[in-house]
């Protein structure tokens, strides 16, 4: 696709960018970031190397680059219209989960980070981070379920840490067996959840829980 | 610790195979799979890379290597103590969850081994039928649950796969956040879960659930 004298404009470069995004993320999606290699991104987007190594000198670079698309594409994901409260929720976690094809790629790329994220921590303390942000919006949604009296009282702190932990262990269940978690049988756990939570005694303090 | 002129034995064989499985599992609860080498198993066992390709031609055979010890160890793990009913379903959800040490270093090593695995149909195929046949003894506890009336009626599949969902979702966020999710606060939030399974509606049929 690119030989390594084609002429050079900011166009170009803008162009070649998005292509090399494209090819990276293709490379996650099918390989994981254990599968992340120049080589890999190249033979992907049908330039050399060395073209490559203009952009991540070296494979640091290509995992820095590859997590921040991660999170600009989570970032710009579209989003389901959500009510208030229950319905919120629900939409919170519905947008997370595998439903669609580019959901499942975004999903699987996220798992995949993990394994570089947890042996460096620098990237741990960056996803740590990312997931209470993300507990602290749903824990907004879920304090405004309660207003509403659609869920029951209860510190939302541990509620929405809990249907956080739900949805990520439901996404790794869907993309290791996604026959046996086609996208109606996802909606139709996680609406099992949300039933539970709307019928569930208040959460405990955290002093009277057994260890 | 080994030279390359040491003399053989079976005790020999045997105990150096110990040493080596030890160092594998080390340098995968430090690094996961994605830093899995021959030279890093090298260091941490202090012997050549030479010796290593005797137990490991490629490095598909130590990835293969490593997944064994991973499955073997945690057959093996200690099993809490469990009564019948609901409290054995509790029991087999605080076996998962990384609440010890080892519980995390094992914990960790699984996260890390989902890159390896969503990468290889085979290895995927693998893991499914782990987490398969783990969701099959949980719905077996779940069903027993039912009959003791510690559990309300409701598909038992249905409830088994969402405590698995929930259970590795919180291995997740306890492995990123050891500090936001210390032992006490992982079994509070697991009581919480179960609570909420208690006081729920019994689970819709499939054909029931909006999607």
């Amino acid at each position: 696709m690119y030989g390594s004298s084609m002429p050079r404009t900011k166009g170009d470069h803008e162009s070649r960018r998005r292509d090399v995004s494209e090819a990276v993320w293709r490379v996650l999606a099918a390989h994981g970031f254990g599968g992340l290699t120049l080589r890999a991104v190249a033979a992907e987007l049908g330039a050399t190397t060395g073209l490559l190594t203009h952009y991540f000198p070296a494979k640091r670079d290509l995992v820095a680059y590859a997590l921040d698309l991660l999170e600009q594409r989570s970032a710009g994901r579209p989003r389901r219209a959500a009510g208030a409260g229950l319905a919120a929720v629900r939409a919170a976690m519905l947008d997370i989960l595998p439903l669609t094809d580019e959901a499942t790629d975004a999903n699987r790329i996220w798992v995949s980070s993990w394994d570089v994220a947890l042996a460096d921590p620098a990237l741990s303390g960056d996803h740590a981070r990312r997931y209470a942000q993300s507990r602290d919006k749903l824990c907004d949604l879920v304090a405004e379920a309660q207003r509403l009296g659609e869920l029951p009282a209860g510190d939302p702190v541990r509620i929405a840490a809990g249907a956080q932990a739900f949805t990520l262990g439901l996404v790794v269940q869907a993309l290791f067996a996604p026959t046996a978690f086609p996208p109606d049988r996802q909606a139709g756990l996680l609406d099992d959840y949300l039933d539970s939570l709307a019928a569930a005694p208040a959460t405990r303090d955290a002093d009277e829980v057994p260890s």
